[in-house]
């Protein structure tokens, strides 16, 4: 079976050659292709999973993040379905129950959003097999597709409503790489005739922030700086910064943010230091309780680029998240208006949400 | 002319071989020879530093940092007086004069603490220079060596005077590496049998928490963990700290902190979980609007071991130091006791102190 790849829905360039749906995460021929996002922009590679399990391991490993696992997830089933195309109906659906179950757990945080994400390819599948459909594949890329391309019109929503919050000169902190809403907030502003600034802490250990989020902003035109974690309090102290925003892996109905470690503390120094944050993203239907943060290696934390600069009895310890109670939090910004973080409850997602498979980054 | 080394004052090896005399910097046979801190415990390294320019250039390029550029600078005045020991008295003073004054504006926010050594040094040397001596180069070198022995004997007392903060069971953060504190915190906890575990928040660019601290901690026997710089607060949040504690570049009459970057996002933190903040250190006779915080080179924060990890048009910045206010320390710990930052007016160093020069770190 060859998909026809002419068709597929292209997204503009302007947003940056690593927001390119080709680069996020696609599959083609049997191969999942991720762009590694461990060494971008240093270098411009690809990783080739030829396995479900490669694609699990990959998002595990974090050559793809932020919302990039929700797309390279939506590939993987297309992968699995693709792998057993010739099989029977049972063994279909058995590898799709098992892709669905591995792809979604890879990393722990996030599992609730994945299982939407391979959820839905899932019932999508037993529909068509039921319908006598043989072509699963194309159809769970298409609705990948379908998916990435629905969070681009969500998140253009939000981040229209998100710069409404702006000054006409805005210089404006986030920290890590909030994947889609880096860009659509930066056209949004550019849209509106804003002179937006913005400050990136580095994000270690992967340097999300200094090497993706600099690198969209900077493709797309923006004056960008990046400093060190240390720095956003100092910065805060010494320069007149408007807004610190970020996206966020969860948003509890109680309305806590969990996003990528380091935000928490730049929230208490925004606070701190009277400048609102902003979250944007969809609450999702998660408690705070039933929240687990990853820890992950922590030789990453020990060492940059595989070389060990710590003595050899030295510990590390790295969460990958951190939780900010809605206390710290000004406003989140979803597609459907701008939402006290207190009264989440009272979240209706617009029309065209189709309360479908979502992430907010 | 050669220096009686064997008598050298040798320092127990009980902080670790990062803290040994000779390792700290050295002046013998006309070289100063200082260990690279840079690279340090990856490799072990020295710079040896033949002109007074060179140790200058040192201290400018963080070969040493914290208190090492007090007794590197000491270091270089013995070297300045041995280039010129045979030449005229009226060049032997100014050469001893353009050292004095090179050697402590190599970095700006210290170079008021900086002028009281090579003040000191110069004092010392037209003294000895009225008195008709001819060797003073060992005398400065011997001055060097007391400055760092009674810093010592200082900071022990400090040392102990933290620790009677602490709880028998203690999970202390630090931030940077206050080069002489923690060596005399850790040897004062042991000796009052406090079990003390340690955070060190990596401090980025350079990992002197990572590098250092925690090779220090690890050389004494301690429990040292290693975290990124974005991660304080979200440790605060989940983990019993006790303690968060450093010490300072300057302390002002009123109370304000000068310390690394990033001690501010952890003092705000530590004051959002309720942990009190100690700054260990002697308060300096300078206010805070004569501060100068240095910025450094940006391409420290846009790459890592020289290889630059953004794309062309990405911007960094990279200041130095940042200034915590009194309102988020809890006490400022000296030698002469436990103070209120908001006192310290009333501060009267101790009998053995001579007033002298001194560094708090």
């Amino acid at each position: 079976m060859t998909l026809d790849h002419s068709e597929y829905p292209r997204q503009d360039d302007g947003l940056g050659e690593l927001l390119r749906y080709e680069n996020v995460a696609w599959f083609e021929n049997g191969i999942v292709r991720i762009l590694d996002r461990r060494v971008y922009p240093t270098q411009k590679r690809f990783v080739h999973c030829e396995t479900v399990d490669e694609v699990a391991e990959a998002i595990a490993d974090m050559v793809t993040q932020s919302a990039g696992p929700y797309t390279a997830a939506g590939m993987g089933m297309a992968l699995a379905a693709w792998q057993v195309q010739n099989a029977s109906e049972k063994r279909q659906v058995e590898a799709l129950e098992y892709a669905a179950h591995r792809l979604s757990t890879a990393r722990p945080t996030t599992s609730v959003r994945m299982q939407k994400i391979t959820g839905a390819a899932l019932m999508k599948a037993k529909e068509l097999l039921q319908k006598g459909e043989s072509d699963l594949s194309s159809h769970l890329f298409r609705l990948a597709l379908d998916s990435l391309e629905r969070r681009y019109r969500r998140m253009s929503k939000v981040g229209h409503n998100l710069v409404s919050l702006f000054p006409k000169k805005a210089l404006v902190m986030t920290h890590c790489f909030g994947e889609t809403i880096v860009g659509t907030m930066i056209r949004a502003a550019q849209e509106r005739g804003i002179e937006m600034q913005l400050i990136c802490p580095e994000t270690r250990p992967y340097l999300q922030g200094a090497r993706l989020t600099a690198s969209v902003a900077s493709d797309m035109g923006i004056d960008v700086t990046v400093i060190t974690d240390n720095m956003p309090a100092a910065v805060f102290s010494t320069h007149p910064v408007d807004v610190f925003t970020t996206a966020a892996d969860a948003i509890t109905v109680e309305g806590y943010v969990v996003n990528k470690v380091g935000t928490l503390q730049i929230a208490i120094a925004a606070q701190y230091f009277g400048i609102p944050y902003y979250v944007t993203g969809i609450p999702d239907n998660i408690k705070i309780d039933d929240i687990t943060i990853e820890t992950r290696d922590p030789r990453q934390v020990l060492g940059i680029g595989g070389i060990r600069h710590t003595k050899d009895a030295v510990k590390g310890y790295y969460p990958a998240f951190d939780i900010t109670p809605p206390t710290l939090v000004s406003k989140i910004v979803s597609d459907g208006g701008v939402l006290d973080p207190l009264t989440l409850s009272g979240y209706e997602p617009p029309d065209d949400a189709n309360g479908d498979f979502y992430s907010g980054s």
